[in-house]
């Protein structure tokens, strides 16, 4: 593989073989001594935009486990503070010889100029409001572990679509592996053209709650509260909170899901953020898993992960 | 070991037993490859909600020493800033597969909150002013290197006592290994109710100069002077501060410690902190050692540092 | 060699040496598996007072390619904010351990001191305006590698001279080396004194450019412009800047070169910077290869890169 930029396009055979791979990494991970020599001698360049704490721990998780090395480009302490562009920041990494980049940008396709400009595979670790495919890769191995299979299952997603880039990349991924998906946000927090989204809609989290499988909730920003674009969080939580009362009528085997960080009491309860159907926990650990496969994919010149392979 | 939060109710025995440990890792460090295979395949997770420099790197250059990888979690660019709990950012850490975590952080019983949330052992790194357990072990380490015993050793704690989390673990440690302790500050900067502490107080330095083994300082932060707790700088040197003629009334094999980070003319002149008497740098280099001891003891299923344990 | 602090006094056969080594690296930087077991066991610290991207991640690459650890030091979140003295850090970071330090500081001689203070072998990563000596060698090796030798070359240096560590290091490197060094800027982007610099001026880059082989441009900071030091960012331009026209009058064999981060537009126009003369990203990768060079230089026993040398 030569990157891995979306989940747009991304054929359902290419998912669920990257999906295997990381159960196979998922079995790595739990052997007393979690790592494979796979990717010895590779280094794996972090280009984080913006901040980051749990995607960028996650890859560095996932490129040591795989015996990786790692190079830390963050943008705090860096020469972009002295006007330099993004493109001479990315050339300049690039010439110390990392073989991959993983880059998280506020500007949408950025990761795709990166991918250009230095002729890498690149990983995207969020785009603007674009697209975060190895978010959507983690949610579906934690689907595919939990459920066995996709296809079929009916997902909700609720919350702050419009300005969400792990909504865009889960209904890609998600419908691709012959999931429904449905959206359920006030229609300020929707995207104003749904046109060639698979997916239907609707307004109010009671709508569709006992006929899903799994609820996957996105973080609200209170900042866009009071007023913006929803009234109030108390005006919120009434129509899309999924409460302990809300919780309490969905199917006994449907599950909850979130990207992080939550906010409890907003859009999820601590109730329920804690209860036996969230599976928020296995999303941040599959991640790791996810995360190795899709390095693996793109480094590695064995098909055996137990393999060195440079 | 289960972890190490605090030196309150630590045996003799069990200290004794882990500075035994240290004292072979300070002889590991020595070697011209000072690096033992001891942790291969494990990962500390450094959980640091308040800076620090020293003590990060510290325990970063004791798991390396081990040949564990380490994860860092840094409070400024993470998702606390994203109003994310500590038990959200704890369970997001944890489901990232460490088989350890080092915990600072302002709140006091914060890294008890972690071991219990999930069940991996947790080494306190500074708990709001309560305990720093590894500083109190690598100044007993020092202690016990440097005269041999801890045993019958007289030790003045001397500065702000109330607020120190180093004083408190010090103050458990060394009266368990048989030194006797005696604080030494103005009345402001003693905590309120002493009792249950097994110490003597003294409200000046030159009371106790003569007849102890061991001047502990304690870094005085300007702030607090000029009229909230003590009266100015100066007042406080000139009542609690180790001058150079101090230091000359010392008995000849009284040594001098410090926590770091220390105000030259402050708490110590610089003379003293320089001087033959300083253990200043022998304390951070035990540091290491110390670590790398607790680190052993709680990971490692063999009892040979010399050999791969996972 | 015991530190690499300045490329004053540095004599032309060490200078040969390193670069020969250099030229190694270069070629183990092509590997498939771009890594020596050289310092396997070693320690780097870097301690950077003052924020840099790329130099950091530079030295940290080439540590990592000889399989030594790093421990930063970053001055952002540091007991530093709590007034600890230079002096302290340094020692207490030593007292960790570490076999070699890498300083950058804004103060003239910070890295000499850290030296006489620890005894340990230093590397110069900037020192205020005065040095910056790795950056000359990656700069000769480049230089090196594409002309086949220095000996003769003409080399012109544009810019803020008076503020330039990069300039001073350059000018005395190239010059041992056997080029002749022009350097190029307003009066008062000069040091006030040249006695003893072996070099000739001129006040506009069109009185030099039709006979030199080396343009290297140094960065303008924009908040010098404005009535401080130069009349306006466009009058510098106007006499100074490389455009697209000057860089057409240029020897067809003639390469531009450029420390980095640029300022595209200012000292450099963009299609010069992206055009087939500059050889800025070539700077940076010479820039692991030379670092590996003088880390293996000052620390390995062996002579022999291949070999693990602790």
């Amino acid at each position: 593989m030569t990157g891995f930029l979306t989940t747009d396009g991304l054929s359902a055979d290419k998912a669920n073989q990257l999906l295997d791979l990381a159960d196979r990494f998922v079995e790595v991970l739990h052997r007393p001594l979690p790592k494979v020599p796979a990717l010895r001698g590779k280094t794996v360049a972090m280009l984080f935009f913006e901040d980051s704490t749990r995607t960028r721990m996650s890859f560095e998780k996932a490129a040591k486990a795989l015996s990786a090395d790692t190079m830390n480009f963050a943008a705090g302490s860096s020469s972009l503070s002295k006007g330099e562009s993004l493109k001479d920041t990315t050339l300049t990494v690039n010439a110390m010889g990392p073989h991959l980049m993983v880059v998280r940008h506020r500007s949408v396709g950025a990761p795709w100029r990166v991918s250009e400009w230095t002729g890498l595979p690149v990983v995207n670790a969020g785009d603007g409001a674009h697209q975060h495919p190895t978010q959507a890769m983690l949610d579906a191995l934690t689907a595919r572990r939990h459920f066995g299979s996709i296809d079929g299952l009916r997902v909700a997603i609720v919350g702050d679509i419009r300005h969400s880039r792990v909504a865009r990349s889960n209904v890609h991924l998600f419908t691709t592996l012959g999931a429904s998906v449905v959206l359920v946000a006030p229609r300020t927090l929707l995207p104003p053209d749904l046109t060639g989204w698979p997916v239907t809609v609707a307004h109010g989290i009671d709508d569709v709650l006992d006929e899903i499988d799994i609820v996957y909730l996105l973080r609200i920003q209170h900042e866009r509260g009071g007023g913006e674009v929803f009234p109030s969080v108390a005006e919120y939580v009434s129509r899309f909170g999924l409460t302990r009362a809300r919780a309490g009528r969905m199917s006994p085997d449907a599950v909850v899901m979130h990207p992080g960080p939550m906010n409890r009491g907003v859009e999820i309860s601590p109730e329920v953020a804690d209860g036996p159907s969230s599976l928020v926990e296995q999303q941040v650990a599959n991640g790791v898993a996810v995360r190795m496969a899709v390095l693996f994919d793109c480094l590695a010149s064995s098909s055996d992960p137990e393999e060195e392979s440079p």
